[in-house]
């Protein structure tokens, strides 16, 4: 039996390879895909998403555009890490799927309510779209069996020495998130900072040699560069498709439950997620804080798949 | 030439007022009702909307349910004040205009980008269905030519020593709002705390003797007595209907256009509207801060009004 | 029988009126003038401490230089009030009183415990010292009867639009005074404001014609341009010579018990003085909050002392 | 030449280990030892300091007690770990060595002003004390050239999800410390957990076989017993002696030169040590964070100098 997911995102060259994994999943039945200001700005993000699914020729998932600006703060972005468009320049394909013509928000609340088992959100980026869901419509919380984040650091983040990229563009909406009662697997920076696109692996995957690991592999060589310079790495973290490796073979990654809560308040630790590891505090768990990643083993699931494309 | 005006509120005994006195007013064009959780659950407030359309025999005018919650804070309500429905028990006559199927928020974001001229929004109540709208569609705030907001204290909130209700309950959305851009006319508690519900002007208002005002001096009786033992006051501050009453007789008011920022941050000063009344700060204006009303011309303009019903 | 009192303060203009009114007061017994940065940085608060004894010929007051820097924040002045040397240039004499070697947070802790019966503390600038020594010694607050305190605003503030001059410069030392347990008396801007400096009263105090109410006529005559400018009043407010008067003539003073916090968390609020008036809190009052004074009944006392000096 | 040292602590059981390792140092000229409350209250922590003394035989250092509560918040101690005296129920002599009559932050200034050449501080406990005398007399800042601490924590506290003990307990100190300008070498939780008390370890120690290795062995065995239960670990992590350590070996520590900064905002991060690893805030450095410990050649240092006792 497959899985129903909806896939938030902001692509995003980590987004990209996470779209395609999934893709390349029969254990997941995709819903749509929602997409949200974040790593480029919304224009581009809801193109990226149709520009993907394009290139893997999935004309049958319904792509939304969503909230254009974080809850409160004003919008970064990252193009440093993913190129001035978010997907290289005139590397792929102008998307043929249209953009549907509700709103991602309104999209997530309908599609939630009207699919007849619970669904899981498997969520990329800034958490917007989910939040505003679940302010406008609290009720759909007891549709959704599981949410799978990628986000958040807990030893350094990489925008700000707290804060990890899709937490802190909109902390606000993922303390909504985190204090939804839904049951929540958090992939943050301590996790898939162990991921990491070596030259080996960048080799293997050019190996494969189809179309999709052609323009796959371009990008991702682009993509670790920053990262390597700025974190003496020996490639970028990849960080989103960890996500849909979850979903697909959760033996991979080891984590603890744990109590979660996001800092809104200070400038200096905003966008923190704050992990009792120890249970000092004793408050009730809300995520399952994965700490270990089987790397190797991710890269022989993502590239099996992305063979099969 | 009539204006249009969006009404945002969550009934409770003065937004009822206002909604009386918004209906008694051939100025104003009301192309919607929006309701929120707030005085009361929203379940009421949408319900107590539509049965003061039924009261007033308004079927034309739709009535949309909004956000059942804050953005990021639990829901506070006001029964101490308004009552265990918000309106009184079996006093108003149950609703026959129906409930709109669409969301306040969409309704919001529709109605503004449809109608032809530039809408005002009149809030009574936390401002979590406008924040919303303008988080999901920031092109809607050039179809507002102003806000007119019941909301704030400057020297001493009614919920905690810093913040009024309306603001205390989605401080948050709030800050979304005076950071629009939109301009605000802001009617906080220093403003309406000179607008009491004196024994003498609740005898004039039972005086009109129509059905409507009967209802209302009932209603508006019950109101004073929390105010006026809390403060000390000779009756209830009539927050909600400045609101309208601004709209129909600006002249009735007085204030100065300041820098306002919402206080988001700490515990203690939790919603407290901020106002740089000195321009100390050198920040730019966003609010005009009511300061002073003619509390005898509100009076007389809503008596004359309420009795036109 | 006298009252045995320290004045810790920040001279500036309107603490030099303070100090006299204190020298002009048989009801007081001056046990030592402690210093503290603020109006001025303290090189020259000490000074100007002496150069005010040295006028007043009060050679037998030992003063105190404290500390020369708030807990936290960085040292704000307030040259553009009180004029670069915090007293007029070349107006006064120079000091002949000396400068004691003992620090002034020593000085409160070494008085405090030796002195036979409770003292009472009257506060003209930046808690700084006070603060100090209750961490260090914390038992000397048994030895406190009363802090009579000039800070703090409630409406507005006059160095940021939430907080005024005394508290803002170090409001973590306001903090530890406020939860110190002793009992305050709080003479803020909402209270100060009405104690203005018009044109009438500086001619009446000129007209005493006494060496020293020529130099502080002249004094008051500067003092009061900035803050007329600034807030359009009718003249300066007299802010700390009402601490002095309020212990000479309590009955110009009406306030009620309160409590207080002092805001520390937010940029936006820092440094208000959060007064819970209405009691929402239920917390312990901890603090008379002064809100009105007879302004009148305050100068006729002023005069008729300083022309005894 | 010997390093001229002054060493402030909370004793507690590590802070023992660290002043017998000191008083095994020729290297190293101890100035005096100050006392806070922190492990437990300053009536027991200057006691201990003093039966250290007393057990070693070094009634040449002078021991001052200090501040009894730190600066804004209320006291937490540690008595689960180091038991309810803070050294044991009769196993150390009663002090013959004198409690100075001095405060200690008179002592830190005094000493600090009249010592020849810079001094360096090992702060061992909350900055409570120091942080005081920055306040006081921030000259003295010019006369430290360099402050080896023990406190903080990157990934997870050891008294809330954020916040080490030494800095949850004063965080306000820490500030205070931090932004001194003063060259800080920062020992916190991510290092010291990597230095443990295990079975083996222990044993050796015992070996010794002298008075003091004896009772020190009683004391760590202890020690070691909540922190293996609360963390899962082999034994306790014996934060304090390593600041000693690292004046007489430093090799046997590795950091990096990161700006930190004491949070200070927010109830769920109060205390953490924001360490910008990656310089992503391009702000100066002032601490040298150490992220690595040879710890086998730490407790070699240890069970070498001790066994000298």
């Amino acid at each position: 039996m497959t899985q129903p997911i909806l896939i938030d995102c902001d692509p995003g060259i980590d987004d990209a390879v996470a779209l395609l994994l999934a893709f390349a999943a029969p254990e997941l039945e995709i819903l749509g895909i929602t997409t949200v200001a974040g790593n480029v700005p919304l224009d581009l993000t809801q193109a990226n998403a149709r520009k993907i699914c394009t290139l893997a020729n999935r004309t049958d998932i319904p792509v939304y555009a969503g909230c254009p600006r974080p809850m409160l703060r004003s919008l970064i972005t990252a193009e440093a890490v993913h190129g001035q468009t978010g997907l290289g320049e005139g590397l792929l394909p102008d998307p043929t799927v249209p953009l549907q013509p509700q709103h991602a928000v309104e999209a997530l609340v309908q599609t939630l309510l009207n699919t007849p088992q619970p669904v899981t959100l498997a969520t990329l980026g800034p958490l917007t779209n989910l939040a505003l869901a679940l302010i406008q419509a609290p009720q759909i919380a007891t549709h959704i069996d599981e949410i799978v984040m990628m986000g958040g650091a807990v030893t350094h983040g990489n925008v700000t020495p707290s804060a990890e990229f899709n937490i802190a563009v909109d902390p606000h909406a993922a303390h909504v998130v985190f204090t939804s009662g839904i049951p929540i697997t958090l992939l943050g920076l301590d996790a898939t900072h162990q991921v990491l696109t070596t030259q080996e692996r960048l080799a293997a995957m050019r190996a494969i040699a189809t179309p999709i690991t052609d323009k796959i592999t371009t990008l991702l060589t682009q993509y670790g560069t920053l990262d390597q310079e700025r974190y003496g790495l020996m490639g970028g973290p990849l960080h989103d498709p960890n996500v849909i490796a979850y979903l697909i073979q959760p033996s991979l990654y080891k984590g603890k439950p744990c109590h979660v809560e996001v800092e809104l308040t200070s400038p200096i630790s905003l966008g923190r997620t704050v992990v009792d590891w120890w249970n000092l505090s004793g408050r009730p768990t809300n995520a399952t804080v994965i700490d270990a990643i089987d790397a190797d083993g991710f890269y022989n699931l993502l590239l099996e798949r992305l063979a099969q494309l």
